[in-house]
C-alpha cells in the first residue's frame, strides 16, 4: 500500500463519490465498463487503479458497489473520526461549516474562529463563532485534527505557524497562498482563484480557436 | 502553443501566484534558482515549463517579473474580461462574490441568483441578489460569460443543462458532482469534499506510519 501513485490517490476521492451515487440508488454491483461510462475513465485505468488496492472485483461479476465504497473510504481515512475548527468565520468559512456533507463522513466540525466582533458569538451549524483570541486555548483543550484557514493571506500564514507549534498537524488552506510551514505539517489548499483560472484558459483558447 | 501538457497548465495558475507576490513586493527579475526555492520545484522544471511559451529569460539575467507575469496572465486569458453570474447565493455563492482578487484579474461578478425569497433583493459584492426566476432573461440580455454554480448536486445539474440551451458555455462548478453537459461547453469543477479527503487519506497514512 506504500507505493500508490499519486495520480492514483488524486482519483480516489472520485470513484468514492461514484460509488455513494450508486449505493443511495440502491445498486448493488457495477462493472468496470459502467463505472467507466460514468467516470469518462477507461474500464483498464479502472480495473489497474483498484488493483492498487487488492481488486475488490471478481472476473465478470463486477464490484460490490457497498464493499468497495467502504473499502476505498478506509484508504482516504474515513473510518476515522475528525474533528475540524475553521479560523475565518466569514461567508467562505460558513460555507464549510454548513457542509453537512462532511459529518457524514466523519469529519465534525466542532468551532469556528473570528476577529469579527460583529459576528462573534453567532450560531452556525458548526456551533458557536468564538473570538480569534481563544483558538489557542481552545486548541490545547480539545483534540483537534484538522484545522480549516479562511483568511486573508498574511493573517493566515501568522496563525498558521502560531497554530503548528501549539502541535496542530494538518491544514486546510484557502488562503491565496502557500503556508510555507515545512516538515511536519499535512497541508491540502484549496486555491480558488488558480481553478478559475484554469476555466479562463480554456474559455480563451476555444476563443482563439473560433476566431 | 497547441501542445503544452495539461500539468503545465495546471502549474501556470501558480507561477502567476508567485509572480504577483513579486511585483507586489517591487522585484523586477528572478532566477529560476529563486523561483525553484519559492515554488518547491526544481529550477530545471521551471526553465523547460517557462520554454513552453517561448521562454522569456536571458541566461544568467534571470526573468523580468512583470513581462513574465502579463505573458503568462494573457496565456491564461487574463487580458480580456470575463462576466460572471453566481447562481446559488448563499454562503458559498456569496463568498466567491466577495472575492475582490478575480476583479483585478478582468473577472466581474454581475448578479447573484437564488430562490431563497429571504435573501432575493440584498445587496452583495457582486450587485443584487436576484430571483432565480429572472435568470434566463439574464442570461439573454447580458453577455455573461461564466457561470458560478454553489447549488445542490440535483438542482445545478438541471440548472446547468438549461444554461447550456441558453448559450452558456463555461461552469465553474461547485456542486457535488458532475454536470454531465458533455461536448460543446468548458467545465472547471470545485470539489471541496474531494480535496478534503486527500487530506484526511494524508492524516490517516501518517497515523498508521506512527503506530
Amino acid at each position: 500500500m506504500e507505493k500508490i501513485s499519486k495520480a492514483v490517490i488524486e482519483r480516489l476521492p472520485r470513484y468514492y463519490r461514484y460509488l455513494d451515487e450508486l449505493r443511495s440508488k440502491g445498486v448493488s454491483r457495477v462493472s468496470s465498463k459502467e463505472l467507466s461510462a460514468m467516470m469518462h475513465v477507461t474500464a483498464s485505468q479502472i480495473r489497474q487503479d483498484l488493483n492498487n488496492f487488492g481488486g475488490f472485483g471478481q472476473q465478470g461479476y463486477g464490484y460490490k458497489v457497498e464493499y468497495l465504497y467502504d473499502e476505498i473510504g478506509k484508504i482516504l481515512g474515513l473510518d476515522k473520526k475528525y474533528r475540524m475548527v475553521i479560523v475565518g468565520a466569514g461567508n467562505l468559512g460558513r460555507a464549510i461549516a454548513n457542509y453537512g456533507n462532511f459529518k457524514n463522513r466523519g469529519i465534525e466540525v466542532i468551532s469556528l474562529f473570528d476577529q469579527n466582533k460583529e459576528i462573534i458569538g453567532m450560531e452556525t451549524a458548526g456551533g458557536k463563532i468564538r473570538d480569534i483570541s481563544e483558538l489557542f486555548d481552545f486548541i490545547k483543550e480539545n483534540k483537534v485534527e484538522i484545522v480549516a484557514l479562511t483568511l486573508p493571506k498574511e493573517p493566515a500564514k501568522k496563525i498558521a505557524k502560531q497554530l503548528k507549534e501549539h502541535g496542530v498537524k494538518a491544514f486546510w488552506n484557502f488562503a491565496h497562498t502557500d503556508l510555507g510551514l515545512g516538515d511536519g505539517v499535512l497541508v491540502e489548499n484549496v486555491h480558488l482563484s488558480e481553478s478559475l483560472m484554469k476555466l479562463t484558459y480554456k474559455i480563451s483558447k476555444s476563443q482563439n480557436k473560433e476566431s
